[in-house]
């Protein structure tokens, strides 16, 4: 039954997406560390979305989005406004479908990630950096182009193809007792959350959030949707704030969820930079942050770690060089 | 037939080094980069040794060594002077056998890798920062335990060990016109050589030097061995010189040498860390320089690029940080 107020995203969804950008995305490795298994008293599997197409898990959800459009559709186009991986991603999926990628950005975001975006072919349109300026900006290119809206997160496309990630991941693993993943919007969240309550629903799901953008901690206590305003974290791809599709599956299927201080997600990406050789964003340390604080919760089980991506500014690392 | 003066490694050596070490040891991932391959014209495989116990391949011949001792022999343990990652895998090894392992150091070597090599249950020794100190302290710490020496590359029992890892690589790879991996003492490349020119003996054998560290470069081209006194380059691990059983295998079947200076090499490193999200050392991002700088010699084919090591202090990263 689909509700009748959100369209929300089933399991046919989901395997409908797998099915779909499995000529575009990566079936990621599934990574172990005995050293970081002593450490926590678990048995840790780190599902590796910093090897993704476009560094990130996003790719997975833009590019569901992007294939699923009519050739009418497609050939309008598609925008966002991002200036993250969500924008890398849909201008990487336009541009393996052949279609124009209309990216809005404030016209302060770094020179690299406008680069980066127009280096997958994205058409960058510059905004103020103002959340009315932004709008305003958005809805013009919209109305010019015809251009099909992909939200980063809440939107049903976008969700059930986050939700691919933790199908391979149960595939790569058995017997998993949980899965932890990073929270900003939702939309890993509820992916993993669509997959696993329909496919494995005995293992538990939590939710891991830097503890200075905690509005998806505190909504989950307060059961509403609570948005900060301008939450500052190092972990900047976990700023923005849960919406009612994502809300929907974290108030539902969520165990529990946990934070981390600044300090600790920055010692917890540095940990697996150096024993695991893996390059990850701050964001993506979050859930061992939360592993290492909590230890009662996550020992002698085994956790699926989602590494929800790799692009991080390498001359601009969140510690001490030299 | 062995040589009457040096005790050469030989195919069924490496073969059994490959049995012996494998409970040991990781099969390493062999990795791709759509992006490079488009900067290259090659199809580049990279055999990611930084994902390798103890962070680099140096494991495989250390593992090799270790297990290979009689009861008796192992019983009074195993010696090495070395800071770098012979040291650490010599003692990962030890400790798997359950066997002391004794390294000498400069006292003045920094206080990180110390504590890595007493991480791996290393007992450490220190020395002057000198020749003569250093051999003085191994001949006396050698003398005390008859603990038995393990040359980090001029040893038959660690070049027959290195020498899994390109075994491993043409079992992963199909139809590689081409390796090539970084050479310091050329434990790897004789390794390399020692499998290649038996099991493969169609794939060209390439070895990537730095420019301030050519000493290999410059023998290759006399004819002879040449060591410099006291080279000095970012990628350290490359610091040391040809010996006796390296150049034999060095010359016989290495196909050519290419070098690369200092910026060439960080900024190959920079780019494997940036688009294929790994940790490896600046030695690991020779090969890749040398194949940027000499196009013609790679475009069109297909080259296994050996990935030597992981172990970087991320607090002292060759580039500018924020």
């Amino acid at each position: 039954m689909k509700d009748i107020v959100m369209d929300i995203p089933r399991l046919e969804d989901m395997l409908n997406a797998r099915d779909r950008i499995a000529p575009y995305v990566h079936r990621t490795p599934v990574l172990t560390s005995r050293f970081i298994n002593e450490l926590t008293g678990a048995e840790l599997f780190f599902k590796c979305e910093n090897f993704q197409k476009a560094g990130a898990f996003k790719v997975r959800g833009a590019s569901n989005a992007v294939f699923g459009l009519s050739e009418d559709q497609a050939a309008r186009g598609v925008a966002t406004h991002s200036s993250g991986n969500h924008a890398l991603s849909l201008s990487y999926a336009a541009g393996r479908r052949g279609i124009p990628c209309h990216v809005v950005m404030p016209r302060t975001a770094p020179e690299a990630k406008k680069d980066a975006v127009r280096g997958y072919g994205g058409v960058i349109t510059e905004c103020e950096p103002s959340t009315s300026s932004r709008e305003e900006v958005f809805a013009k290119v919209q109305a010019q182009t015809g251009a099909e809206f992909v939200h980063p997160y809440n939107d049903p496309r976008v969700i059930a193809g986050q939700g691919t990630c933790s199908a391979e991941l149960i595939e790569q693993v058995q017997k998993l007792d949980a899965v932890i993943a990073p929270i900003g919007g939702g939309g890993m969240v509820s992916g993993t959350c669509l997959t696993l309550s329909n496919l494995a629903p005995d293992v538990k799901i939590y939710a891991a959030e830097p503890e200075q953008a905690d509005d998806a901690y505190r909504s989950f206590k307060a059961g509403h949707i609570i948005a900060d305003d301008a939450p500052n974290t190092v972990a900047d791809g976990l700023k923005v704030p849960l919406k009612e599709l994502t809300w929907h599956f974290v108030s539902r299927h969520v165990s529990d969820m946990f934070t981390a201080n600044e300090q600790e997600i920055i010692d917890a990406m540095r940990l697996i930079w150096a024993r695991m050789k893996i390059v990850m964003e701050p964001s993506s340390a979050v859930p061992l942050a939360c592993i290492l604080k909590n230890p009662d919760v996550f020992r002698g089980q085994r956790v699926g770690v989602i590494v929800t991506g790799g692009n991080v500014d390498l001359g601009k690392l969140p510690w001490n060089n030299g």
